[in-house]
Order: structure tokens, then sequence, then C-alpha cells
């Protein structure tokens, strides 16, 4: 790969919703913060925005990095920045962090202003389509009428979708990447065997462990571990992996195997980081998400309105959103006569693929944006 | 189906074993019982013994009933009985419960006679080559020298490939079902996410529960929950359950969807009724089977001394133990010219088919059984 320039330094934002926001369960938020970084130069015109939604675990910080010392950049540093496929020469690139998250965002890390405490249990079910309505908030005070585009992987895609379903004037195109319509059985299976880990660890305490001084560690560890395994693919686990010894063989429970070792390294590590909160809700969204449920399961009808091009991609090995559900948003579009592209990318690395730099797969993505018109003439 | 006779009430009967049994581990059972059930009856040469050998939470209980009001009759009712695939008109079929077991046989429940009290713990690691020698000493007891066929699917399918590898000239056939020559990396990782979930269970107790008086439910839960995501289909999960909701959405973490409550539902039951150790230990004899480690990854050195004939079957829809696993066996097998039928069966219902009654399946398993002579002339 020859795009190895970084953004460079950048520095978050926080941007604070004094109207209250109306969730798609009823419940308000009186008033809301959303963190957030840009990357690259809003043009006069304000029509090259990018707005990158992320997915589970994702934030806000998407490129570059905090400090020169920074072990990693942002996690999708690989697809954005100067020269790029999601080049900031061009585009104005933002990233948000989700409502419910726990990375500065209101969720139920963050202090509900009305206690003064922790929102814990109290923060609401927040679902795809609350977090489309907050980022559109975002875009109005920024003063963005419309997107260039908006692009995200896996529950980052079906945000995507949604926006060219909430807003169909306010995006001109949508990448969704690795995604679904919505959840199949065994996916919501998965998200609920995760949620049960968390929710009777002893420490979880209905959600209120802020206030005891600990943190469901052991459930969300759980949860994680089990999430690694739907996120690569039987083969590439196989291929990294394997039936690899770490030593010889002790006969008992302790780590044998080097997919043993890695499953809780990625447990422990994420737990040690991760708010179980956001992460119950953020399955939640996942298992609600279904935009077709309103027209009997018609996603024709749910993407009619829609005016934005698309670019759908999903990859071979992914077998937690499989091409074949990509294939169900692509010929949802095709029945309204939408434009719409798809690529089915060859890749190994299973559901993981979307934010890995495959060569075949950014170079769709860069060609494809780098055909996105903005600066006064951006026809659609 | 036209075999619905069952076998009728049956005993489970105890073996004891004072010779000590050293394990692969290095460990030695001074003494060691094991509880099995026998249908049918041993003709004269008793040439018509089969063995069925169990997977993960498997019994000695493979048919008929204890008592008339029994809700439910073993777990292979459908295939052993009077004028079944499985024929105990015609031969004498064993069940026994595993050692490491917690339905009698001797295993962590069960009281370790040097202390007097539960293993726990202590109760050592028992492997697939220690499950088939136990079988063996158990068969010597009911002076059996030679089995008409071992049968067994997943890991009872291991143990029936480890019968033709330990004792090749005391198996006639083997029945080798929905099983594999070893665990893939992605199965080995699900196992370790089941066995944390038990172990970093608070009521764990370092495996030492029993004496505490609770039990890690909670782990153990968990850990049957992700068990059946495995065991169905993608498909069959969707054709079950789909996204089919319980009742209005109510945007919370209480079951909202049909495919939530059946995962809590299994949990639920199980976590009441089995032992968190043994399980343990079930699945860590899954980890280590690989009769192919010996010999450098080579599956037909493995198998080269074998003097079965074989059956393998797979199904199509079982990505647990896929068919690609099963032809691994079978292709093993014809290297080293050995007599082997491959069946792949195309059924809906993931791993779990191997238990269901297919018409296709049976009729597979009742040509195949009907085939073996026994009584005086048993040429092999």
């Amino acid at each position: 790969m020859s795009e190895n320039n970084s953004i460079g330094i950048v520095a978050p934002q926080t941007a604070h919703f004094s109207e209250p926001l109306t969730l798609k369960s009823g419940a308000v938020l009186a008033q809301f913060n959303l963190v957030y970084e840009t990357y690259g130069t809003l043009n006069a015109d304000k029509s090259n925005a990018v707005l990158i939604c992320h997915a589970l675990s994702g934030t806000h910080h998407v490129a570059g990095k905090y400090t020169e010392q920074d072990k990693y950049p942002g996690w999708w540093d690989n697809l954005v920045g100067p020269g790029k496929p999601l080049d900031t020469n061009k585009f104005f690139v933002i990233g948000v962090n989700n409502l419910g998250g726990c990375h500065g965002s209101s969720g139920p890390v963050s202090i509900n202003p009305a206690t003064g405490k922790p929102w814990g249990s109290a923060f609401p079910i927040v679902t795809v389509e609350d977090w489309v309505n907050s980022q559109a908030r975002l875009l109005d005070q920024l003063s963005i009428t419309q997107l260039a585009a908006v692009i995200g992987g896996s529950l980052g895609g079906m945000q995507a979708l949604q926006w060219t379903i909430a807003y169909p004037d306010r995006v001109r195109h949508a990448l969704v990447i690795a995604s679904a319509p919505n959840l199949t059985a065994q996916n919501i299976a998965f998200n609920e065997v995760a949620r049960q880990a968390i929710i009777t660890d002893p420490e979880f305490h209905g959600g209120d462990y802020y206030e005891h001084g600990v943190v469901p560690r052991r459930g969300l560890r759980i949860a994680r571990m089990l999430g690694h395994i739907t996120y690569l693919s039987d083969d590439a686990m196989g291929e990294k992996f394997g039936r690899k010894l770490k030593d010889d063989i002790k006969y008992g429970f302790n780590v044998e195997f080097e997919m043993e070792s890695y499953l809780r390294y990625q447990g422990d590590k994420f737990a040690g980081e991760f708010d179980a909160n956001t992460y119950l809700r953020m399955t939640r969204a996942l298992d609600y998400y279904d935009p077709a449920l309103a027209y009997n399961g018609d996603l024709s009808k749910a993407l009619s309105q829609t005016q934005a091009k698309f670019l759908v991609l999903s990859f071979t090995s992914d077998w937690r959103f499989s091409p074949a559900r990509s294939r169900e948003i692509v010929k949802a579009l095709l029945d309204n006569e939408s434009t719409v592209s798809y690529a089915e990318v060859t890749a190994a690395h299973g559901h993981d693929a979307f934010l890995m730099p495959d060569k075949h797969y950014h170079a769709i993505l860069r060609t494809y944006l780098s055909n996105i018109e903005v600066g006064g003439n951006h026809a659609k």
C-alpha cells in the first residue's frame, strides 16, 4: 500500500444539543452531547462532507492520533487520510460517537444532568433511527445541509442505509459495507448470549454498577470473546491459529491452544476499556433495526423514497453478515430502479474484512469515492 | 415413520472396576464405576453387541423409559428399539455414561473413595482415548470380545473412530456420524468461551462448588445457550424463529424475540440438570482429540491399523462438524483401502440433525445395520 500518510494529530470536539430528542422508544432525551472528530476542510459550498458511522465497538476516533506517542491511530486510519481512499484532501470527514456510547457522547456512563450521577440503567434504549436523527442534528450544527456520502460497515452500514431512508435529500451517496437489512435469528441469538453473560454477571447490579464501584467485567469479557468468533471466518481462524498449541499439553483448563490465548487476550483487553451498558445497547440497536418491518417485510417499499446512489459491498467469508444479506439490499434498490453498485469482495477475514486494507476492497472504495463530485458542481 | 415401538421400560446398571485405569494425562483412577443400559439380548456367540457412544451432554439412557410416567424416552429412542433402524430384535445394544459424566459413572460429582467427598476439581481430565479404554473394560466385564458395531454422533463419532484405532480387532463396523477427526480453531474457540463462562462464574469456586452448596448456574447457562446456536443451522433458526417477536416491542433487555426465549429456556433447563465440571471435561475431550497428531498430522497413518468397515455420515447444514470434516475421515480411510461408505444427508437442522428421525438418514442407517451379519456367521 502506498497510502501511509496519516492525517496526523487530531482532536475530538463536543457538540451540545439542548433541544429534546424523542427516541423511537418514546423516551425523550432532554439534552445530549455528541463527541466527534473532523478531518480535512469543509469546502465553501459545504458539498464535501462525508459522515462515517461506527459499528458496535467503534468510536468517533476514526483516523490520526491524539499524540505522537499514541500506539495506534483511529480505527479506520487505513481508509481515511490525505491520498487515502477516503481522501481528506478532497473530503471533509466526520466521525461521531453514537448516543449511548462510552467515549464521550451521552450514554450510560455519562452524567445524567437531572441527577448528577451516571445514567446507568436509566439511559434509554437507542436505535439506529435515533442515531441517525442525532447525527442529523450534528450536521445542522455544522451547517451541513447535505452529505456527499455516508459510509459505514456492519452496524455502521445500517446507519448509512437509514440515512437514505430518513433524510433522502441530505445524502448523495451511501456506502453500505458488510451490512444487512436486519439481523437473522442466529445474529440475534449471538447478541442475546452476549447480553445474558453481562446481565447475569453479579457485578452488573441491574446496570447501576458504577455506584457500586465495580464493572461486570467477566460478562463483558465473555461477550467480546464470543463476538470475536463471529468476526473472523472459520478459515481465517484455521489459517491463523489452527490447532497450534501454546506449549506441551497440560491436561487442564488453562490455555492449551493459541486460539484460546487470542480470545482471552481480546476479551480481557475489551473488558478493561469498554462499558457494558453501552455494549448491551449497541447489540439491542442491531437487533431492532428492520426498516422493512413497517412495510410488511417489503424492503423495496422501505427504500422507495431514497434518493442516494449506493455502493453496497460484502465479503465472501463474512458469515455474520453474509453476501446474501447485502444482495437483499441490492435487490430491493434495483426493484426501485435506484442507482446501486455492488461488489462482493473475495476476502478471507470474515466480517472483520471491512476494517482491513485489502487491496481490491480499497481500490473499489477509492474509485467510487473519487467519482463523487464536490465543490459547486455536484449534480447527482 | 412406522417404527414407534419403544423398547419399553428399561433400567440402568452399574459396573464397578477395581483395576486402576491410567489416563492419557498420566493420572490414574484407582477404581471407577460406569453406569450403562442394555437393550435386546446378547446372542449365544456374543456377536450382536452394538455400543452407542454419547456426545457432549448425552447419557447411557439411550432408549426406553424408566417408568411409564416418564415424559421423554432416552435420547436416541427414535433409532433404537424393536423394528427400528438399530433393531433390538437383532442387536444387543449398550449405552454407557462416559467417565467424567454426571449421570452415574465416576466423575466430578461422584464421591471420591479416597476422601468420601465429591471429586470436584480433583477429578482428572479424561480424553476420548480414556473413554474408549474404559468402555473396553466394560465389554470385558460383559464377556464381549468383539462389537458388531460401534456408533456415535459428534463427540460420540470420535469415540467410534477411536475404537477402530485402539481396538482394531474388537470392532467389525464403525458408524461415525456428524463427526470430525479433530476440532477446528473455531470449534475450540466456542468451547473456550463456554468454559470461561463457567470458570469465571463466582460460584464455580475453582470447581469445588459442591462443598459451597452452590453451582455455577449462570456460567453453565451461558455455555448451553451458546452451544445451542452451534447445534442449529442459520437456516433452521431462520425457519423456526426468524425475527418473530414475543409481543409488542418493549425497548429493553427482557425477551423481545422468540429466539431469545428459546435460548433462555434451553439454558435454564440445562443449567438445572447438568454438572458444570462435566461440561468442562467433555469440551476439553473434544479439544484434545486428534488421532493424527502422533503421525505428524497424517490421518491415514493414524487409521492405517484399523480393521473395521466404516459408515461415515454427515449433514449438509452442519456447520459445527461440516461435511468437509467427515470427508477428511473418508479420504484417510480410502488412502488405506479400508472399506468405507459415505453419505452426505441433505438436512436443514444443522449438527442436531444426527439426533432427528430424518427419513433418508434413518433409511441409510437401517440399510447399513441390516446388512451387518450376526450369529455364528459374521464374516467381515
